[in-house]
C-alpha cells in the first residue's frame, strides 16, 4: 500500500463524518475499521442514528465529542460545513432509501461522500443523485467493496492486458443461505430492513447482493450490460422481495453472461464467486478465498495465482498490505475503497487530477446498479422477457 | 458391489455385441472396459464401423472371431439373433443419428440394447425408439454414465430422504473448453461429428453435455422440467452448432434451475457440476472430484461425505467397489451402468422383476433429453420465450 | 493405453491364476478387477484360501472350473506348471508371511508371479526370495500400485527431466483412522491378520502403509535412502504391532526425508501424499485426488497439472485410457500395474527385453520395502538412533 | 470484537510508543496496522531505527510529533516513563538480538511491552527478560500472531472442550520458499538479518518459523514438549543458518509430534499448518486459509466449520469482527494480539485481574520458543539424539 510507510511526505488525516451506523449495525463498524486500517482518515463527527437518543449513545461510545454528535444527518451537514476543522468527507451507511436524501446535503455542501450500495432505492433517486453529484465538486464513492481486492484488480489487469483474449462468457454468482427461513418475521433486524420495500427498494437479493455479482463481473470484464432476461422470485412465503434470482444477460460485443443470486441457497454463507472466460484463457475468483486467482489460460496448464506471489502484477501489489501466503482479507479490501478515495480527496486539496474510476466505484456505476436491479423485477414481471438496460 | 465377490451363484456372463466404436473411437473403449470390470459380459461379436473393412480390422484387433465380425448392424442383428449362443445384449455406441436405426433392429429381435446418449438425434426419432422398445420385450438403458457414480446416487438418497427439504432451486453446469478453437475445421474426427447437425441433430453443446447435466440435475433432485427459457450460441464462427447455452428452469412444483453448457470455457476440461438447495440443507457434486458430496445442511457445518466413508449410506454402497479414501472414477461409474443393466438382464433371464429405473436411465430419461435439447434452440429461436417440455 | 484399443496385432490373452483372494478378502477383488480392465488376463485357477472347502466355494463364485480350483497353492504350481494350457502368471494376495512360500513354488516353475506388498513377512525371507527371483526365468511384479496412477508417473518425469532442479526434501505420509480403536480385538478379520506379528511381520503402520508411502518417494524422487531415525509407537492399547511411526530420512546426495505413516489419525481413510522439492521447483501429490499434481516451479506461478490435460506427459498418457477431466481412479491404477506386467510377459513371450525397473515395481524394491521396516522398528528400539538401510 | 461497538463505556485509547519498524521494515507496517484495527491505541512516540537520521524520516512519515521521535530506545524509555500523558505501551519490531535489551527499558520503567518473536536470539537473554518481566508490574506480550486468528482459537477450544478425546499426535510444518536461492548475499534486507547468527541467534528457519509452528501447536494442543530429537540442516551454500528442519517430539502424557519448518521448499508462501489427531477425532487448520477449520470426528463426516459459521463457538466469536463468509486474514489475527492486550491493560488501569494466558502469548511462552530452537540445533549437533527441553 503506498500511502502509509512510503517516503511521499505524510497528509493531515481526513476528518471524516458517519451517517447512520450505529451501536449494533454491522456495517458501520465495517466502515470504521476500512477508515482506519491505512490511517488516513479520522472519526469526529456522526448522525449515527434516525433516534437522536440512539445516536447520542453510539456517538458516545466512539469516543466522540459531544458536540459532533448530531441528531440528524441534515443537522450534521450544516453544521460541519461552517466548522474551520469540519468533516471533509462522510460515510453514509444507512439503509438503502435514506441514501439520497442524505448524499443530497453532503455533496451540495462540498462534502465528499462514501456511500454504501446500492447506490439508492429507486431509479429515480439514483439519477437524481447522480445530478448532484455531477454538479458538486465533491467525490462520490460507492462503497462496491469487493472491487477492493487485490485479487479482483489483479483479474481486471490481465482481462485489460489481453491474457483472456476477447471476452465470451461472464458467469456471476453470490449465494448465501441467511434468509433460508423467514427471519424478518421474527425480529432480526438486519433481514427487517433488507426485505422491506419502503427501505430497500424493489429488490430484495437483487438489490442486496445481486448488484454486486453484476458490478463485479463488469469490474473485471469491463463489459458493458445490454439487456438482461430475469427469473426472480420469492420463496419464503410472506416474504416482500425476491430471495432468489437467475438472470441471463446479453453485454455489448456479443458476450453472454449469467447471474445467480439467492438469500436462500442452503449452506452458503457470502458465495459470491465471477468467472470470465475469454479466447484465450479464463479467470475464477471466490470472495470467501479472496487471495487466489485461478488463471486458465487454453491449452497450458491451470496456474493458482497468489496476491502478491508470482504471477500478480502491478495492480494487486499497489492494493496489498503485506506478502503473499498471508491472506488479507474482506476488511482490507473494504479499506482500500477508504483508501482510493482517500488518494483522490488528498489529490483534489493538491488540485491534482485523478481517474476516479480506476480507483473506486463512482456514482454513475451506482445508477447501473440501481438499473439492473429495476430491470430484472420488471423482465420478471414480464415472464422472463429481455429487457434493455 | 454385489455380484462379483459374493456368495451367490455365479451367473453365466452376458454375451455381447457392439455397434461402433472401432479403432480410434473413444467412447468404444470405454463402453468395452465398463463391460468388463465387474465381469458380467463377454464381447463376442461386432459391427465396429460404419466401413466393412475397418469394421473387421477392429473387431480383430479386439480379438473377436472372425464369423462375429459383420460388415454392418443390421447383418450383425439378422445372424446374433438366429444363433444358439448368439448375443444377448448390444451396445450402440455410434453417432447420435444412427441410434434409432441400429437399436429398432436388435430390439426388434429381442436383443437388449445398451445404448450411448443422447438417445436420438431429433425427438420424431427418439418417440419412434420409444415405441419400439416398449413393445419390445428386451431391456433399453441409456448410459447417461453419470447416473452411476456412488455419490450421485448418495445425493439422490439424501433427497429422497428428505435430508434437503423441500428442493428450490437446481444448478446445474457443464463447461469444458475443447472446442474453443475450431478444430472441426481442421480434421479433428470427434469435433467434426460432434458439431455436424446431420450427425448430432441440432443441438451442439446442449445435445452433447448439456443433456447430461440436466439428466443429472433432475435423476438427484428427482424433479421434473415444466418449461425452460434459452439463450443459446454459437461463438466460434463457422459453427454450425451451438457451444455455449445458458438455460433458466422451472420445475413441476416450483423449484427454479439454472443451466449452463459450454465447450467454449476455457480452463474446464470437463466440469460437470450438480448443487441441490432445499428448505433444510443443500449439496454439491463435482465430476471431476466424484468420491466427494457436499452436504450442508441448514445451520450445521458443512460435512464433506466421502464415498462409503461416514455418512455414505446403501445407495452408494451397493454401487462401490473399494473402500472409502481410494477414489474411483470415470470408468467405475461407467461400469455400473453396465452392471445395473446386468442385473436386469439376469432378473429377467430367471422371470424375476426389476424397476429399471432405480437401476440405470431408460427410453424415457432419453426422450426427455432429446425434448430438453428441442426445447432450447426452440426457446432459442424465440429470444428465450418459455417453452414447455 | 497402448494394448487395448490399437493396431498391434492382439496377443492371446494371460492365463492367470490367483493364490489367496477367497470370499470377503477386499485385496483379491482388486486384484481381479485390475486384471480385467485392460483385458490382457484370463483369470481360470485359484487355490484362493488356506482352507480347501472356502476355497473351492470362492472359485465356484468366481465361475472358475473345478479341475482348476486347488485346496492349496503348491497344488496349483505343480500342477499347472504341467497343464498344456496352465497358467503363465499367477497373483499372490495372502497375507505377507505367505508371500515367500506362495511365490518360490511358482517362480521355481517358471511361472510369471504378481505378488501383494509387502514382499516378505521378514528381511530373511526377502533375502532368499530375491534370490529364487534373480534365478528364475520367470517375472515378479510387486504391486506397489501406487506407482501406476498416472500423474505419480508424471511427478517421477518431471523429476527425471530436471524441472525440479536437485532435489533437496521428500516429505511422505500415509495416515489413516480405521485402526483408531481396537476392532482386531473384535473380529475384524483385516485388522486380525494386519496387527498379527506372524501373519504379518515386525511392521504394523510401517509395514502396511508406510512401505507404500516409502516405496512412493523413492519411486517419483529417483532417490536412495541411506538411513533413517525412527520413533515408532502404539497408541491403542493391546496392539501387537506399531500403529504410528514418525520417520526422519537422510538420501544419497544429501537429500533429506520425513516420514508419517499413521493408523490411528483420525479423520484420514486413505491420505497418502509426497511432496518433493528441488532447487528449481516443488511438486505435491495426494492418493485421494490422483488425477491432479499441483507443480510448484520457483518464482512461477502454481501450477495444477491434470491427468492428460495440458502440461501432463508421455509418462502420463502411456498409461490412462480416458481424457483428461474425467477422473481415473485406485482400480486404474492398479490395472496399470498389471498391463505393465502384461507387457513385460508378452515381451518375453517374443524373447524381446524389456526394462522392468520402467514398468512395475521388482523384487528389489520389495527387499528394499522390508528393509525399510526392519529398519524403522531397529532405530526406535534404539531410541530413535540412526540406522543404515 | 467486544471492545469496539458495543455498550461497554469507551475507555481513553493507549498511548503507544514503537522501537524499529521503520520506512521498509514489513513487521513494523504491521503492528502499526494491527494496532489501529481495533481503535485501541495511539502511535504517538518511536525509535524507528538504529540511525537516528532513518529513525526521525521513519517518524515524520509517520506523522509522529518531532518531539517524540527518538535517536535510541533508551532515550525514549527514559523520557517517556516521564511525560505526564507518556506512552503506556511500546512494540518492539526490531531484529531479534535486539529484543532483550530495549524490552527491558521499557519493562523497568513500568510501561507495557508487546514485543515481536521469537523472545530473544538466546535462552540466556530470554531467561534474564523472563525475569525482568516478573519482577515488572508492566505486562509483556509476545506476537505470536497466528494464535490470534479466530480458528486458532476454536480448535483450542475444542480441544479443551475434549472434542477430539486425548490427543495423540500434533503434526506441524510452516514451509516457505522465499531462501530457496541466497538473496541474503545480493543485499536483500530481510534475508540479511533473519540468517546473520548475530542478529537472530543460533537458528534460522528453526527461530524464525519453526518457533510459530511449534508454538501454536501447543497452543492448539494444549500440550507440553518433554524432548525432541531433530535433523537440522542448511541446504543453501554459505548460508550460516539452517534452513530446513525435520523434528520429532515427544509430550508430557505420550502424544507425538512430528515438525517440519524449512526456507526452501518450493512453492511455498507461508504454509503453516497445525493438525492435531486425539482419540475421538482430528482438527486442521492452514494458515493462508484461515476462515476454516476441518474437524474430522471419528466416524461421522468430515466437518468444515467456518469463523463465525454453524459449529464455531464463543471463543472464536469474541476474537471475530464480521460475519462467517468474509474472510478476516493476517491483519485481523495480528490484531486480536493487539486488542486482547488492550483489555489487559485497560484491566490493569482499572485494578482487574485478567489471566493473561487467556489473552495472549507471554513471556513464558517466549522462553520455551527459545529453548525449541536451541534443543533443536543441540539435538543436531549430535546427531539427532533426543534431547529434553
Amino acid at each position: 500500500m503506498a500511502i502509509e510507510g512510503t517516503t511521499e511526505k505524510r497528509e493531515p488525516r481526513i476528518k471524516l463524518g458517519m451517517v447512520g451506523g450505529g451501536s449494533g449495525a454491522f456495517i458501520g463498524a465495517v466502515h470504521r475499521i476500512a477508515s482506519r486500517i491505512d490511517d488516513q482518515y479520522e472519526l469526529v463527527a456522526g448522525a449515527l442514528s434516525s433516534t437522536p437518543e440512539k445516536s447520542r449513545q453510539s456517538g458516545a461510545e466512539l469516543g466522540l465529542h459531544p458536540s459532533r454528535i448530531y441528531d440528524d444527518f441534515k443537522a450534521m451537514a450544516i453544521r460541519e460545513a461552517k466548522l474551520k476543522d469540519g468533516i471533509e468527507a462522510v460515510s453514509i451507511v444507512t439503509p438503502n432509501h435514506m441514501h439520497y436524501p442524505a448524499a443530497k446535503e453532503f455533496l451540495r455542501r462540498g462534502i465528499h461522500v462514501i456511500c454504501d450500495k446500492p447506490l439508492t432505492s429507486n431509479l429515480a433517486d439514483a439519477k437524481k443523485l447522480l445530478k448532484v453529484a455531477e454538479e458538486s465538486d465533491a467525490l462520490f464513492v460507492l462503497t462496491h467493496n469487493y472491487t477492493g481486492y487485490p485479487m479482483v484488480r489483479q483479474a481486471r489487469e490481465m482481462v485489460r492486458n489481453g491474457e483472456l483474449g476477447e471476452i465470451r462468457i461472464v458467469q456471476m454468482e453470490y449465494p448465501q443461505d441467511w434468509l433460508a427461513e423467514p427471519i424478518e418475521q421474527t425480529g432480526q433486524k438486519q433481514a427487517a430492513w433488507r426485505t422491506d420495500p419502503k427501505q430497500s427498494g424493489v429488490g430484495g437479493s437483487t438489490g442486496d447482493i445481486g448488484t454486486h455479482a453484476y458490478n463485479l463481473g463488469c469490474f473485471i470484464s469491463g463489459l458493458e450490460l445490454e439487456e438482461l432476461a430475469a427469473d426472480v422470485h420469492t420463496f419464503v412465503a410472506g416474504r416482500q422481495l425476491d430471495d432468489n434470482a437467475h438472470v441471463m444477460m446479453r453485454f455489448a460485443g456479443g458476450a453472454k453472461g449469467l447471474l445467480w443470486c439467492s438469500q436462500v441457497a442452503t449452506g452458503h454463507e457470502n458465495g459470491l464467486k465471477v468467472r470470465v472466460y475469454g479466447t484465450k484463457g479464463g479467470i475464477e475468483w471466490v470472495q470467501a478465498d479472496p487471495n487466489y486467482l485461478w488463471f486458465t489460460p487454453l491449452g497450458k496448464p491451470r496456474q493458482l495465482i497468489t496476491r502478491n506471489g508470482a504471477g500478480s502484477g502491478a495492480d494487486a501489489a499497489r492494493v496489498s498490505r503485506i506478502p503473499s501466503g498471508h491472506p488479507e482479507g474482506y476488511l482490507e479490501g473494504f479499506a482500500t475503497i477508504y483508501t482510493e478515495a482517500a488518494r483522490a480527496i488528498i489529490a483534489k486539496r493538491k488540485g491534482e487530477k485523478v481517474d476516479p474510476a480506476v480507483l473506486y466505484p463512482t456514482v454513475q456505476d451506482g445508477v447501473k446498479g440501481v438499473a439492473f436491479v429495476e430491470a430484472c423485477i420488471a423482465s420478471s414481471k414480464r415472464n422472463g422477457a429481455w429487457i434493455k438496460v
